[in-house]
Formats: structure tokens, C-alpha cells, sequence
């Protein structure tokens, strides 16, 4: 029986993406190797490359002026590699804090140059909002302005991007990129760990404007410029090639589901019906998060006390429901609800909400 | 039928590390769930992950005062790493250039530190021995001096590391980490992408000595000191956990095979067929390569004519021997044939040699 799994990620995937890997793990296209054995130089591995990055431009309408790269190291490395590339001396960087993730991108932009806060919603180490735009002040001179689209620990998505003028907008979307259509021409660069909506670990997205790249340092080791990757189709060197694969699965999926317009609609009713749940016991579930930058992702809340939310979990888990435990560094309930977590399960989830509570 | 694979990297994988992934692909342990969709802090997957840690220390010998680690990136990110965390302002790194591959890792040390040849072996371009002890002169002052243990496109290798005294020697084991027994603690730091004989590429192995680890650079981005992983046990951020897996599945492979011992066993066996069928026909056969720098992983060799060599390809392909055109900046042919690379696989294109020889 499958699991029904909330894990933040790594995170569910669709079944369809994992069955045609297992069918193909051994023998991929009649060639008597894996995906796994075959050189990235070579047509069968190249074809699976190059459609994933098609599939990429397709569902999210990238423009023609963004390059579209496949990269290794997570989110965490693109917090080094989007100051070393943009980061200009003499320039700053505008960073808006709304969590952990956005905070650790700002430290490794302090390393390597001028980074400055441009608004937090910090409040006793927790983040329970997104900022309005009157409480964001941007540095028109800056090289960029950085923000986190979605917060997984703390449950918060913004759900109107800012305007920064000709300033470009940098988006770490590691947590929700394709969970609904957007406009990509509004940001310079947007980048997302595969992870949670597009494949296993080890595989990094990057969109990033054209004219980003070309301005991009040379000052730095050749491997870390967009420009390398971009020019090289990121094929410069070995990709992480069977990570890519899945990626191209886990696109097909979502094309064949309707594309990003049903992602959202998905999503919506999803995050509607287990923000629905929480608010309908208020005495009872409480979501901590202001609830216009609730997250869509990521549903956090609590129960009234710390015994109760340990035996909520317990019960869960003889459910067969798992990744339910908040971050250890907020504790209570987290439920995360990508594009790969079912309706069913969300439905699963709100009946042991309501037959636990009811018990009380 | 599964195919004859003499591809150079990404290459052939044990068979039984491929079936067991296959077997557990939708569903591992029993937990309802693929491995790529736990949680890097679960316990499945650490499981998993501590258990090709520790069969890297156990097959290598790893001494204790060694962190063994797991990254991202590949070989190509190692050759900026060393240097940022290692290469102190006012300090040098020796280079000995054997290939392609040295050439890239001096490159980036340039960028970013003083970086020095202390030894090559080019002419015209092209590299066809290891320099003797007597060629290379090391600077007893340099942070840290640097090899290419094995060279897959010239099919050289160095069967005697260099003594640089109290100077941490460096290697890029990509293309022979394994391939026999190795005493670690002549190095200071060894790293090797996965893909030729540990498994799928986005997996870089990095074996560094604790005080390299504790010296090292602290004005470089987080994310690419050793220490942070050093410190989190390859956990600080969500590692590629797939890739992982298959590193423990091909090394438990190699464990049951009967360790390093017998790798090294095997890959004499097969280099001695080869190289033996090759040298029986000095006209028509011919290595480029000096007879003591010849490599076990990666046996080079030309026929009298281009044309020759095109039918030779064709031929072999038909028998379902894929990966066998040298590489595209020297030509010829190329037998990569590492750890998984079976003896019969060998027979068969021994048996081809002649067959195709005795036709002229």
C-alpha cells in the first residue's frame, strides 16, 4: 500500500514517474543499459535532457531571453552562486527575510559582498507573514533583490510577487515552483532545488535572464558561472543524469494532468480543504501563519498542547501518514502538499482531524 | 540482452546493484514509498547513507583522522573546492599536468590563487606517459601539491604516487578510486565523481584528512567548506539521496565480490587481456601510451587508418559493444573498462580484434 506521504522534502512523487523508472531501470529504450550507464554525450541520455529542459520552457511559458539550466547543490549552493555571478564590487544586494532559507541565502551573500535587509517579518525567531510592499524598502541601486516564494518551516507564500522596477527580482522557488502558472519576464533569476515539485534531490533548476548571464563575473572559477552552464546546454560537465531523467517523468506527469492551470486548481482545492478543516476548530487546530501568507505548500498548525500533538502524530502514522512532525525548530503539525500529494490524502488527513478532536 | 558497456563515464553499473534498485524503486523497506521520497533526516534514508559511508572507510581503509564525505558537483566542482579552501593567500599549489582533466583543475586554482606546473607530460597537445619522480619538481612550500591518478581520454595512470614530503598530496581519483587497494594516508585529500566505479554521477566522494579540514579557508561561502559537511555528516543540506543509495548498493556489490583485493584482481586480469591482445599485433594495434604509465581503466588504441577504425566501431556496435570511440579531442578507440566491467565483455572484444584482424 502506498504511503500517504507529507513529507517537506524530498517529497512524494507521482506514482507514473516512479513506475516507468522501475519498468526502465535495468533496459531504457531496447539499449540494454540503465539511464544510469549511459554516457551523457550520448543520443539516449541527450534526448531525456533535452525534452526535460523543453518541458521546462513549456509549462512554465519560459521567454525566449532565459536560459534554462540543470545544475547540482541544492538551493543552498544558489545562495553562493547568485551573489558570485551578480553581485557586482561597488554594488549591493537587497535580501527580504521571511524565514530560514532567505536568512542563509543572505549569509552567504555577506561573505561575498554588500547585503543588506530590505524588510523581515521576524518576531521571536518566527516568521509568521509576508511582508506588505509599504514595509519593503529596495535599493534602487542594487544588483538584485532576493526573495524566498514559499517557506516551508514556517508556512508562509507569497502570493503577490513585489515590484522592484529595473531592479532584477531573484526568487528561491525551491518549495513551490510549478504549483501553478507565473509570469516568469517579472524575475532575473529564479531557482528551485528539484525536491519537492520536480524530481528526487540532487538536481537544481535555474531560470535566468539572457542578459544576467552575459553580465555575469568571469572573476570566478569557471564551473560556478551561469554562463559555463548556459553555453554548454549544462552539459559541461557530467550532469546528474538520472536525476534529470526522473525530472523529465515527473514534467510528463504534470503536462498530461493539464499543466500548471490544473497544478493550481489541484492545489487550491487541496489547500482550501485542509485550511478549511483547521479553521472550522478553532478552539482546537490553530495555524499560526496570517491568513493572507498562508502557504499553499506547506499547512502548519498546532493542537492545544504538545501531548496532544504527539498522539495526533502517532495516530496519523497507523494511518500510514507520514512527514507530519513540524521542523524541529518550530515543532507542531506540518503538512506538505505539493503537486504529487493526492486530494485523497488531504481528505484522509481532515477525517483523523476530525475524529481526533472529536474524542476530546 | 544487456549490452557489452565500454563507456568512459557515466559506465556500467554492477548489474545486482541495478536489479535491487529496480526491485525497491516504488516501494523501499516496506515504508509505502520510493527512497528518493523519504526524508534525508529520516531514518530510512540515513540508514542508507551512513551504510555507504561506512563501507567507503572499510573497503578504502580510510584511517580514522579522515572525513569521509558526500557532495555534489563532480570532479569539475573539486577542482574550484580545493583550491578556496585550500590554497592560503601567500601560499602556492603544485600541478602536475598529465591531461585534460589536470589542465581543467590547474585552471581554476589560477583563478583563484598562485598555482604552478610542477611537471608535464604534453607534447603536441597530447599526453601519453606519467612524468618519472626525477621530472617533477615540488615546492616544499606549497599548500597543497596536485594529480590525476588515472586519465581517461590519454589512458594513462600512475601506478607509484609522488612523495611530496610534508606537503598534502591531492588526487583526482575520479576514473580509478577502487579499482584496487590504495594506502589513504599517503594523501591529504582525495575526491572522485562517482560515475566510472562507484555509481550514477551526482555524487562526488571527497576523503580528507581532519586537520585539512580544520586549516581550511573560512572567508569562502558556507556551502563549499569542507568543514560544514565535515561537521554534518554530509547532511547540512538535503544530499542527493538517490545517487547515494546506488553508491551503497555498487559498493555492497564490491564488498561481496571480495573487497579491493579482488577488484584489483580482476582489473589486472582484464587489463592484461586487453593490453595482451593489442601488443600481439603490434601492425595493426597500436597504445600510444609508454608501457609503465598504461592504465587499467582506460586502454587506448588506434588501428593503421581512420577508416579502419570506423569499420572496427561499426562492427563491434553490431555485436552489442557499446562506448568504444576514443574520445573526440584524440581519436581512435577507447575500452573503458572498470570495476563493473565484466572479463567476458573483455573476451568479446579480444575475440573481435582478431576476428576483424584476420579479415586483412
Amino acid at each position: 500500500m502506498r504511503a500517504m506521504n507529507f513529507n517537506a522534502g524530498p517529497a512524494a512523487l507521482p506514482l507514473s514517474a516512479l513506475e516507468r523508472a522501475q519498468r526502465e531501470l535495468v533496459d531504457v529504450d531496447g539499449t540494454g543499459m540503465s539511464i544510469m550507464e549511459h554516457s551523457h554525450r550520448g543520443k539516449t541520455y541527450e534526448a531525456v535532457h533535452n525534452q526535460a529542459i523543453a518541458l521546462v520552457r513549456e509549462l512554465l511559458s519560459v521567454p525566449d531571453d532565459y536560459d534554462v539550466l540543470l545544475l547540482q547543490g541544492g538551493a543552498s549552493q544558489q545562495f553562493a552562486m547568485v551573489p558570485m555571478n551578480l553581485l557586482e564590487a561597488g554594488k549591493g544586494a537587497d535580501y527580504v527575510l521571511t524565514g530560514s532559507w532567505s536568512q542563509k541565502a543572505y549569509k552567504e551573500a555577506k561573505v561575498l559582498g554588500k547585503a543588506r535587509v530590505a524588510a523581515t517579518t521576524e518576531v521571536d525567531k518566527k516568521f509568521t507573514r509576508i511582508p506588505k510592499a509599504s514595509e519593503i524598502e529596495f535599493d534602487s541601486a542594487a544588483a538584485y533583490a532576493h526573495i524566498t516564494s514559499n517557506n516551508t518551516i514556517f508556512g508562509t507564500q507569497w502570493h503577490a510577487y513585489p515590484d522592484t522596477g529595473k531592479v532584477p527580482l531573484v526568487a528561491d522557488m525551491s518549495s513551490d515552483i510549478m504549483f501553478k502558472p507565473i509570469d516568469v519576464a517579472k524575475f532575473g533569476l529564479i531557482y528551485a532545488g528539484a525536491q519537492k515539485n520536480l524530481g528526487p534531490s540532487g538536481v537544481t533548476l535555474v531560470l535566468v535572464k539572457k542578459e544576467l548571464v552575459a553580465a555575469g563575473r568571469k572573476d570566478i572559477p569557471v564551473i560556478f558561472q551561469y554562463r559555463t552552464h548556459a553555453e554548454n546546454n549544462s552539459l559541461y560537465n557530467t550532469p546528474p543524469t538520472f536525476g534529470v531523467y526522473i525530472l523529465r517523468n515527473v514534467l510528463e506527469f504534470v503536462k498530461q494532468a493539464g499543466g500548471l492551470p490544473a497544478m493550481e486548481k489541484h492545489n487550491r482545492e487541496k489547500a482550501a480543504l485542509l485550511y478549511g478543516a483547521i479553521d472550522a476548530r478553532p478552539d482546537f487546530y490553530r495555524c499560526p501563519v496570517d491568513k493572507d501568507s498562508r502557504s499553499w505548500m506547506n499547512v502548519v498548525f498546532t493542537l492545544p498542547t504538545e501531548e496532544l500533538e504527539a498522539e495526533f502524530l502517532a495516530g496519523a502514522q497507523k494511518r500510514k501518514m507520514v512527514g507530519l512532525k513540524g521542523h524541529r525548530s518550530v515543532g507542531g503539525i506540518r503538512a506538505s502538499i505539493y503537486n504529487a500529494c493526492q486530494k485523497e490524502w488531504i481528505q484522509a488527513l481532515v477525517d483523523w482531524m476530525t475524529e481526533f478532536q472529536n474524542g476530546r
